[in-house]
């Protein structure tokens, strides 16, 4: 059994209960965990600058910053507001050398019903931020959500949809893979890849999808507690060429509920046994 | 204000509470409704001799009869009584004079991860299954389900895959079209139009998606209370040819602690202004 986890990454909201940046950071590498994945909240609480320092000085990688998107909105100002802050997004994540920025769309505006017109909105969005991005150096991962999440957290749903996107904008754009959103997909090796020959995976999440679900937004699985089978898609993820860290993001209730050091040890478990 | 209501069914599962077979279509008729889909449960409570007669002397349409499918099952004696079962579901569905067969064709099998054999094993179930419905005159309508079904009730999970499917099978094999299930794809206005090319689509259910879902079976929203742009989805399944009624799927923890007769009104109220 291999002792070696460069290959494993922890997303910040996984461990949540953990505490601040330091205390998330410092519970990972005591493990042994290099690679994470931050959320903006975290580097706030930290302040950009001490966050970019810890990642600094331990030599860490960061293979996503979470997050930027929710372009769409009722009027132009709020178009308007979304870019400003997606611009200081780009901002951040250059700071702390991320991988990606990772890029959940937003879904329907407030009232609306009209999902051509969301969609829209985004690959406008996208393309507005994009060149501010690519100057900052910093690639926009789309990450196509589940399609439960359409209405209210991102109106681009499948592989298919996000790589089309991607090769419209051109450099620079490309997608997070999240095992949760897109395992049911009937054009899933295809869409891997697709998106594998023109290099446009920049991050790959892991959890697993449980049955029963009870709830649509907190209760991802544990690796290896649902149905997701997850060497047969990293071996799509691999042979498409991505051999980056696999990024471990399960929202639940259950496992946010229990002590971090617990989760922690049972991803590595995990990690090492299913994955 | 149109008070035609040709154009509206009632799936039984809307208004469980209402009772029995006999007593349900009674709710119906009080209303003017006269298309119903009921459900094996409801003809096995009355009889289905019984409810054949109550279908026949009342002149009524059924638009579906729900349901078949779950073809997937862990053996081949479990396959083989799931195809059992389906041939008796067949010979209902002639006998009401149903308009097709419902088929949820089901998941993954009790322990598998393997989401390509189980799709494989609705293709074959199908196959076998579709000479028999054929000689019995009934229509077989492959439902493409929600994907975040595709674990424990139905793998296939969009339209074109349903579809692709259904060109594989030949005469007789269609999709019934759910708004609930399909309305976030992205390529939902070239598969309908597919479909309707191919005459292809063979139900219309509808619904609407509440943002937030609080439970991924038991939530869904009355028409107009979500953000389904039921209009636009009506005029896409019109335009592609098919003009049969909207049967009405409602399956909800809300509106089944409701009078069945409050229910009723309100979805004619709904039909003749949001739909």
């Amino acid at each position: 059994m291999s002792t070696d986890l460069s290959g494993l990454s922890i997303n910040f909201a996984t461990v949540r209960q953990a505490g601040s940046f330091g205390e998330i950071v410092d519970a990972c590498l005591s493990r042994g965990i290099r690679a994470i994945s931050p959320w903006r909240e975290h580097v706030a609480g930290a302040g950009l600058d001490e966050a970019a320092r810890i990642v600094r000085d331990n030599g860490l990688r960061v293979t996503g910053y979470c997050r930027g998107g929710f372009f769409p909105a009722p009027d132009e100002a709020g178009r308007r507001a979304a870019l400003d802050d997606n611009r200081r997004a780009v901002d951040e994540a250059a700071a702390l050398g991320a991988d990606c920025l990772v890029m959940v769309v937003g879904g329907l505006p407030k009232g609306s019903r009209d999902l051509p017109g969301a969609r829209a909105m985004v690959a406008d969005g996208m393309a507005e931020l994009l060149p501010y991005a690519r100057s900052a150096g910093v690639k926009l991962a789309v990450e196509p959500l589940h399609p439960s999440y359409a209405g209210d957290r991102a109106c681009f749903n499948t592989l298919k949809q996000s790589l089309d996107l991607c090769d419209a904008l051109g450099e620079g754009a490309g997608v997070a893979i999240d095992v949760y959103h897109v395992w049911w997909d009937p054009e899933l090796e295809a869409q891997i890849a697709r998106a594998g020959r023109a290099g446009q995976i920049y991050a790959h999440h892991i959890c697993d999808w449980l049955v029963p679900t009870t709830d649509i937004l907190n209760d991802r699985g544990m690796m290896g507690d649902g149905v997701i089978d997850l060497k047969r898609f990293r071996g799509l993820i691999e042979a498409a060429g991505f051999h980056g860290p696999q990024e471990v993001e399960i929202f639940s209730h259950r496992w946010g509920a229990r002590p971090a050091g617990e989760v922690l040890d049972t991803i590595v478990e995990r990690y090492r046994t299913v994955c």
